[in-house]
């Protein structure tokens, strides 16, 4: 827990706030006043360990990446607000993103009834995922592997919710982990791409369209060395 | 829209984060390993021109917002998540921030019956804000109207919500509007304060303990100067 | 409000239950032991006015109505059940059923923030149809109004939703009021019907496919005399 | 599935309607016109065989149960509904009622992402009274005992949510399951009670003031003989 309190987190939030907007340069939010351009609409949990940051090259003239947030990176808690992203703003990338040493997984593998209603609705989505882990196990492998199905599921969700755009070219989703536990030997602060449009074999996904003329270095930067045991 | 592709788009994600990864400092993480330990739960809108780095000094050592966001930053669609935030992690702070010129907000005065049932079921919950507004209209004024209602509207509901740990004095409840567009004339990317665990009136909550002791220039910059009609 | 107390309607029921089970004729319920094949899903009002046995001669060799019920008789909030009898249990007909003085109707139309999240969160599903009205009129012509749009809203969500099944020709969606006011003159406990397909227009469905044969009396039994003025 | 097709099933469901209003008795409803005064709330199920005609001895001079229904009698699907019964309405009783052999239940404890997204959402909330089910078995043990711990974990659920009202005595909570399979040997057709206010002792709640003075083959009529091993 923080050693904030009310008063003094309102000051620091006031504070970065000033410093931010007095050292943003000139001219540089001209191009979004009127209309957002996001090139990516990323689905990811709530941690504050996840950060957008990490796929947002600063300084970029303007933010352009539309964000979902809810404890476990949900399609169902939010659909509505992923169609925006997906349908409305048509946004050629779908990214679901889920993290390493995730609590809401940890949570959801518990018998959590006593917390809120709400809180309690939102876990229930985790069902399927945490089938088999044991409720409220610290172990890194198998809350890895929780974490990694929940990413495949939320996948399988997507992948039906959007097929016609996934069928039609004009989107592609996939499903990563961010790990900044390092768990993947990738370096600390990486992603791995687990999932690309329902396909979950690296071998497949690496060869189709969308990624073959990658280079090879980009590519082995992003697949886990070993699988996760499953 | 964006001009990306999603080859292109998916390029860019992946090569931003693997820059993210190889310039993060060694140890910078090391602090947040087993445990996240966020000094504010933020409720904001998906828009990209909403910037998490606005309330987030950089480089921060590790990572400090907790994060929930779905279009028009509701408190119903994901309050599980915000309890998370709230009462589970126990932020000092709940920030409920939105901006200037917010597309939901829009396309929630609109007759919007023919977008998906999961997105009709979200821009429902800005039904209360959005009364009296001409449907669709650009008009900054009215628009920023009903952007600040909703904030209020917003923290109604989160007062009620979280009263109990107000009343404790362990929680605090803010209500704000990020300003990409300058209409508030205090700087380009500044929030300004609308509202404090329920007290609207700038005059009442400036003296309150919360604020009572801040320093009178940044007190001054994130007030509106003169308050938008109503 | 009731004169019952915790106790008396406690007994009322368990009572009520006993009559029903030692009443029911032997073999009755044999059919349905191990299915159910409802002819017919309703999605309609919680109201205790609105009465299923309105639709369901008794007694019938079994029960054939599955049912859906929420306040203001929304697709959204439940449409996971509705999708249940639809899709699963392939019920050739749904029908969307409202009534006359529905009180979340007239709630909707009020500043209704004060109530739980949740009550909240549902009357928000009600706000395109409650345009227009004075808030919380008794008016029965205003509030009748704004229960046809509510329903014609619903229909529209649902032809949407089901247009796959709707084209197929194994499915029909019907909108219609259940009438235990008599307001539309047609005899109390009737209900009107607005809405087929989509079609709203009484002249166009009446002579379709699905129409044509019935009989004379049949059909203007259920079609409004003059239509409520819009 | 049923042996109707669209046609035949809107003429039967308006032939039903017809012959119902006509054969009401004049002046039946004359005292429910402007105002509802339901004596339970009732969250069930939308399975057809759930008869409400089993808590409501017919002819009553007017319908007074306020019902809310969607897959698997759940409270967190549309708790806002259920708050409309007990707060609003302020019926002295909540009566949550699962049955026997319910496909919701089954459904559930198989893996069912390939439903719709909505289905897939309500059967989320079924996560925790399954576990430990074997996925889709038929056994009328097992499934009874997922059965009845869904019901309790509603309880749980709806207790706590309405604490306030069970302490000032002004409400009873109690959870059902209604037995159309006689599996509890009570007669088919009847419901056996198994948590009263989140009691699920039967020697406890028997002897509460709120059944003290029932008569002794009421309340033998309500106890399961010998319980369901868990």
């Amino acid at each position: 827990m923080t050693d904030e309190t009310p008063k003094s987190a309102l000051r620091k939030m006031l504070e970065d706030n000033k410093s931010f907007s007095e050292e943003l340069p000139p001219g540089q939010l001209d191009s979004i006043q009127y209309e957002q351009n996001p090139y990516i609409t990323v689905l990811t949990c709530c941690d504050s360990r996840v950060r957008i940051r990490a796929f947002l090259a600063d300084p970029h003239p303007t933010d352009n990446v539309f964000v979902i947030r809810n404890v476990g990176n949900q399609l169902a808690v939010t659909s509505g607000s992923v169609d925006y992203g997906v349908r409305h703003l048509k946004t050629p990338l779908l990214l679901i993103l889920g993290h390493t040493r995730c609590g809401a997984i940890k949570a959801a593998s518990t018998d959590y009834r006593k917390l809120s209603l709400h809180l309690v609705q939102e876990l229930n989505g985790l069902h399927i995922p945490v089938r088999g882990m044991d409720p409220g196990t610290d172990d890194d492998v198998q809350w890895l592997q929780a974490v990694e199905r929940n990413v495949h599921y939320q996948m399988d969700l997507a992948v039906q919710r959007y097929a016609p755009e996934i069928a039609e070219g004009t989107l592609a989703v996939i499903g990563c982990v961010y790990d900044f536990a390092n768990l993947y030997k990738k370096g600390i602060g990486k992603t791995v791409l687990l999932n690309v449009n329902g396909e979950s074999n690296s071998d497949v996904f690496t060869k189709s369209d969308l990624m073959d003329d990658l280079p090879a270095d980009l590519v082995d930067s992003v697949l886990p060395g070993s699988p996760v045991p499953q």
